[in-house]
């Protein structure tokens, strides 16, 4: 847009919505999986300086814009992940458990397949293992999430325009990248790309193509991590990998991976600290926005997880103070205190969770190691859900809608109330100009 | 705005932004009270067509532009109604309980009192009492939302320059208008209102001002009511009076009460038809707006109620087809099954719920019947919540953010991430212009 019609736009009083001219160069696409509204509320509660009345917004609240509708292509209602990535990443809905095929599991076109067919560089970044289903629907097809073999393989088997699908990746997964049937890392290697599994040695990765895988198939949960802002870093490196590359510009999928499996255990304050890396990385996005005004940023959730409330048992109350002081995942609590004998649980219970060891929490955590350890898990989750007054309905997803974020170039186009499929329309019209 | 400008502003392919011109001349405002996020994807849910494989949007989809902050002015995150509506009627954060009064107790200016200064109509209209805590924090100043004689005595007691604050009421609460000390609507008739209690002659309020209580206390809940439809029916009528009866504008607070009402009862088929009254009063509103542009349409919730999750217990479901068939509230529901001998429940049970009356079901419900009414009650919303898949974490409320729905001129200003007082900031100023 030239300056004149700029100063002319401004003078009418008008915003002047860039979209209207072109479409972003650059796409990054972040997708935080499980994290509904509850968990970006509760993020921005966690993040409050107590010091001052105002609960303070967070880089969530500053690029709102809309919501979007969940759910798959059959009559459940509530979606996977696979299910969403599919309908975030190809604009098709289809059923719980596909990666990138529809009912009829056949392939579905990706969105990073297009960008990869235009010529502009791409790239997968998450958590999770890269093969798991978000990234997965993005530049591999199968039947079945579960597949994870067959879906590694298909980064590397399924040419585009006679190219690998993917530029540069970013996550977990030797396990299924280095099998006896098959190493894929060698195969990466061969065909040109730089190589590490060492996320001290993240630096290290200098060009593309590139690939890093920095576990045997998950990261840590952050909040048991000496890395907890494992995302932020890659974010970081993605973006400096892929600015200026290339002069069709670049699309990446950036996934929160674990906001999600927190959801599953019903762990507050492990959900919280993947919040917390997912912010941070959106961060970085957000800046090099500014830096590189060309490129668009969107920013969603798959669905939400665990049925989240703040505020519980009639009680008009949430306790961040409560999350905040959890040193470690409930998981990683249990597993310490399992092994432990029950009255010398005490110093480490209130070392880990910042909860008293009082009578009450003494007689449940004593009389559920007793039992089994999942029995355990339970009754010390419980413990720290009733305190700080967290509500949880299930171990699996729920059906509400699910915030949009966007910020940058074509930014408008993604404020309302949008179809999760419509959000993958109007990137792909993008990708496609 | 001319029609050149306009045609300039659509050559130049930007959005003109009515409110950088003039604001609106008149005000509608609603709230859906406990109406969080999801409760209006359920709706969505609910209301959709089977024999399309689209899910389709709703009125809310239509018109969503973002999502508030709730959290009242202490450390507790949960706010009540009454901390609610004082913040979405005077921009300032106060205490649960507080009717448009400071955390000291002093009265806070609510924009229905600043638009009636600048001598515009205005208008309250709910399906609770009339002096419950959200229309109440427009119109009156009480340091507690239980004092419903002292605020009902407000209405016309709180002269806004010289005048009464609200030129027409529409809702509940003749119990606390017509008391042993002190006769409201008698006061109100002398002060030129007109008046009638029977909802069968709302159309014979013709001119302003005027008085509609149509309940004892509130309207019975939509499921329960011959009348489900009654918020949209006075809503239809508020706006045929308030049409074109005064060149400096109306300023009307439209309420869903009972939204709430269900969730706190946990209740999902109640709290349902609840929305469809409010999306009823929605659509008149928009209506209203396509006929008269220079009005502004905002809408959003106070909190959210229950803890409301679609799909609970693990399972990835929702069942709309079991919310459907419910025929009565959980509680008229309890009382009717209450009366009956254990063994001829069943026939009942079927009609009103549209579940089967197997083994489980008549064990559960004889056995609470035994009880008491509250465990009668517990059981019936349990089996119906738990077929439908529907979770609830409290009767109370949660701290989750709301959404945020606006239509007509100036809406742009509502887009994104605002904290409740932010919306009444933005609306006072409109006021104010
Ligand atoms: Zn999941
Ligand atoms: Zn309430």
């Amino acid at each position: 847009m030239t300056r004149k019609l700029s100063a002319l736009a401004f003078a009418l009083g008008c915003t002047l919505s860039n979209s209207a001219f072109a479409a972003p160069k650059n796409i990054i696409y972040m997708i935080g999986d499980g994290m509904g509204p509850a968990f970006t509320t509760a993020y921005r509660y966690m993040q409050d300086d107590k010091t001052t009345k105002m609960v303070e917004p967070t880089v969530f609240d500053s690029i709102l814009v809309g919501m979007a509708h969940t759910y798959p292509d059959d009559d459940t209602v509530v979606t996977d992940s696979a299910a969403g990535a599919t309908a975030l990443s190809t604009a098709s809905k289809s059923y719980n458990g596909a990666i990138a095929v529809d009912t009829h599991k056949q392939s579905l076109k990706t969105m990073l397949e297009i960008a990869k067919e235009r010529g502009m560089t791409t790239a997968l970044v998450a958590t999770s293992q890269i093969n798991h289903a978000t990234p997965a629907s993005f530049a591999a097809h199968n039947e079945s999430r579960r597949n994870y073999d067959e879906i590694a393989d298909d980064y590397i088997d399924n040419k585009i325009a006679g190219k690998l699908p993917v530029d540069l990746m970013l996550g977990g997964g030797t396990k299924y990248f280095i099998r006896d049937d098959r190493n894929l890392v060698s195969e990466f290697k061969e065909a040109g790309y730089q190589y590490t599994d060492q996320f001290d040695n993240l630096d290290s990765l200098n060009r593309l193509p590139a690939l890093g895988l920095f576990a045997d198939v998950a990261f840590a949960h952050a909040i048991d991590s000496d890395e907890p802002k494992r995302l932020t870093k890659m974010a970081n490196k993605t973006l400096e990998l892929l600015d200026k590359q290339n002069e069709k510009g670049f699309f990446v999928m950036i996934e929160g991976s674990q906001i999600d499996w927190c959801g599953h255990a019903n762990d507050i304050a492990c959900a919280m600290k993947e919040m917390d890396d997912f912010a941070g990385a959106i961060k970085v996005a957000k800046a090099y926005i500014d830096a590189n005004p060309d490129t668009l940023l969107v920013v969603t959730a798959d669905h939400s997880t665990g049925g989240l409330t703040l505020g519980s048992n009639g009680v008009y109350q949430w306790k961040t103070e409560v999350v905040a002081k959890a040193k470690s995942s409930v998981k990683e609590l249990t597993n310490t205190l399992f092994d432990m004998k029950a009255d010398q649980m005490g110093k480490t219970w209130t070392q880990l969770t910042g909860l008293p060891f009082d009578k009450e929490t003494k007689k449940a955590l004593a009389g559920a190691q007793k039992d089994s350890k999942e029995a355990l898990y339970k009754a010390a989750n419980k413990l720290i859900n009733d305190a700080s007054f967290t509500g949880w309905t299930t171990k699996g997803h729920t059906a509400i809608d699910v915030p949009i974020f966007a910020y940058g170039k074509g930014r408008d186009s993604f404020i309302g109330s949008l179809n999760n499929t419509q959000i993958a329309d109007k990137l792909i019209s993008y990708i496609e100009k």
